[in-house]
């Protein structure tokens, strides 16, 4: 069967969206309401992390968006080009800071957030002549849901759509519809455009009927492909994931075994491996495989992207790890 | 004498400017290119640092000045409150994040900085009426020169030092001028006038002839008391602080003997205590004393403000310490 998404050769894949630095509290608590242990800064941003497992597969990639003129936005961009990532349309915002994420890891798993990132330079971006060229070479779109908050990102998102289409690429999606982020009714109804121009759709759990707007497992996946998505593949975290075909094939993959250090960043590498493997050539059982170790490996080391892994890491991986059951 | 300073109780000293959170560097290296072992966030801003450790000795205390609606902005109003400062005037920015610094120190002594002021609450206030409340019942007013370079701190000050000069109230000024903040010529000007209208002038070295806009010491002295200053006091760090009033007298004070972990606050510190130990109605020589030992054990804690003592940890210090020779 051949893929239903363009191939490498056409063009880099491109990720349109926020680029952020993370510092990371030590310990486990409550919020930043004293001075405590913390680590960072670690390059970030869904969009960031997704572009840059890309890179280290090997396939072509390239990042749209902005950094602010400081040691933050260089801990990024320098991060992305030693990845393989092209950074030519990553601006650098003279005025606004690096965006910022603090995290805190709650007792109960959950997370406390000090954000800086609708008033830093992530926010701050739009459409240029480096981002036109760039686009006109684009084999690939990639748009995390996250971006659509953003209105710089959304008029690029749109134009971007439009132009890689008509010369052949194609478009992925991941809701990464994080419940901090609220969506008025314009941002909705963009975000419905987007799932239904999708050829890949990659949601994580609930995010699957959200996006489809209907309940239940079946329904939403029959709903999706008739609103004109081509594949699906559904993140589960250590539940595994799963390949949706339009002709009703399905490949359930197990998660592999991990001592999770930090699990940020895992559904952005999942995807970014996936894709990747899937404009490389591969089957959708052997990127369903790549996707799954890059998304485990990730979560074994600290740091949003720090455990992004390379092709030869992954099988490395694949080879020494085992699957739940 | 009398003191040339509005008694405290005529009503709270009141501080103008940035409120920050400052997260620091535990290693010694260049900046913030990689992902590294930090501490924060601490409570700081020169005015924050100077208002706290009025508060803590015990002086009538109040805050202009603004913070995010975030666990940043409650590290420093929780802070303040603790120390006794009024902070009915510190607004919450619903859109903006609290101001922050980053801090490293490098090897030969030097620091680099990631800073979010500019583009942060802490840039973002401006005359209101709870603001307007507590300058009318207020005694004095303290200027950092570095709240200049914002244009809301500007405006508030500009109308604060009228209101508390008319009331009997009087005026300490700062300096503060980090080789970081660019004054343009109108600020240059504000400046000029602020310095004339001090009844305290609170230099770091070089800031004296810069303030005095000669060169030479005594002929800075001499040209300040000519424009209208009454008293001066030279903070010359491990070198001591000198005493000049107007009349020609002088006093000079040794510094105290510390293990320096941390100089950030030092002379903002030391400011906040010799203005409030003068307020309190101290003698000059008292005062020197006092705002001597609270700039040095500032700096033997990490953290911009977390060495500022209460008058009875002073007291302590003052006797376990001993004079540089």
């Amino acid at each position: 069967m051949a893929s239903i998404l363009a191939p490498d050769g056409l063009g880099p894949t491109v990720c349109v969206g926020e680029i952020l630095v993370e510092i990371v509290a030590t310990t486990v608590g409550d919020g930043f309401l004293e001075a405590q242990p913390l680590v960072g800064p670690f390059a970030s941003g869904a969009p960031a992390i997704f572009i840059s497992q890309c890179g280290r597969l090997g396939g072509k990639a390239a990042m749209v968006g902005a950094v602010g003129d400081d040691d933050f936005g260089r801990v990024n961009t320098d991060r992305l080009k030693r990845d393989g990532v092209d950074v030519s349309a990553i601006s650098i915002d003279p005025d606004y800071p690096t965006g910022s994420a603090f995290v805190r890891y709650r007792k109960d798993g959950s997370r406390d957030f000090v954000y800086n990132i609708a008033t830093s330079a992530a926010a701050r971006f739009g459409w240029s002549e480096l981002v036109g060229n760039l686009i006109d070479r684009s084999g690939h779109l990639h748009v995390m849901g996250s971006a659509l908050s953003v209105p710089s990102a959304r008029a690029v998102i749109d134009r971007a759509v439009d132009i890689v289409k008509a010369r052949g690429g194609t478009l992925s999606v991941d809701p990464n519809l994080r419940k901090e982020l609220k969506l008025d009714e314009d941002t909705e109804r963009r975000f419905s455009r987007l799932v239904a121009a999708a050829d890949l759709l990659l949601p994580s759990g609930e995010e699957l009927e959200r996006a489809a707007g209907v309940e239940g497992e079946a329904e939403a996946i029959r709903r999706l492909f008739e609103i004109g998505v081509k594949e699906i593949v559904l993140k589960r975290g250590a539940d595994g994931a799963t390949y949706f075909g339009s002709q009703g094939d399905r490949i359930d993959a197990r998660a592999f075994v991990v001592q999770e250090v930090d699990p940020t960043g895992a559904g952005d590498c999942f995807g970014g491996a996936y894709l990747t493997c899937r404009r490389l050539g591969m089957s959708p059982q052997q990127a369903l495989t790549y996707a799954s170790a890059a998304g485990a490996r990730n979560v074994t080391v600290l740091g949003p992207m720090e455990g992004a892994g390379t092709r030869q890491e992954l099988d490395a991986f694949i080879a020494s790890t085992e699957r739940r059951p």
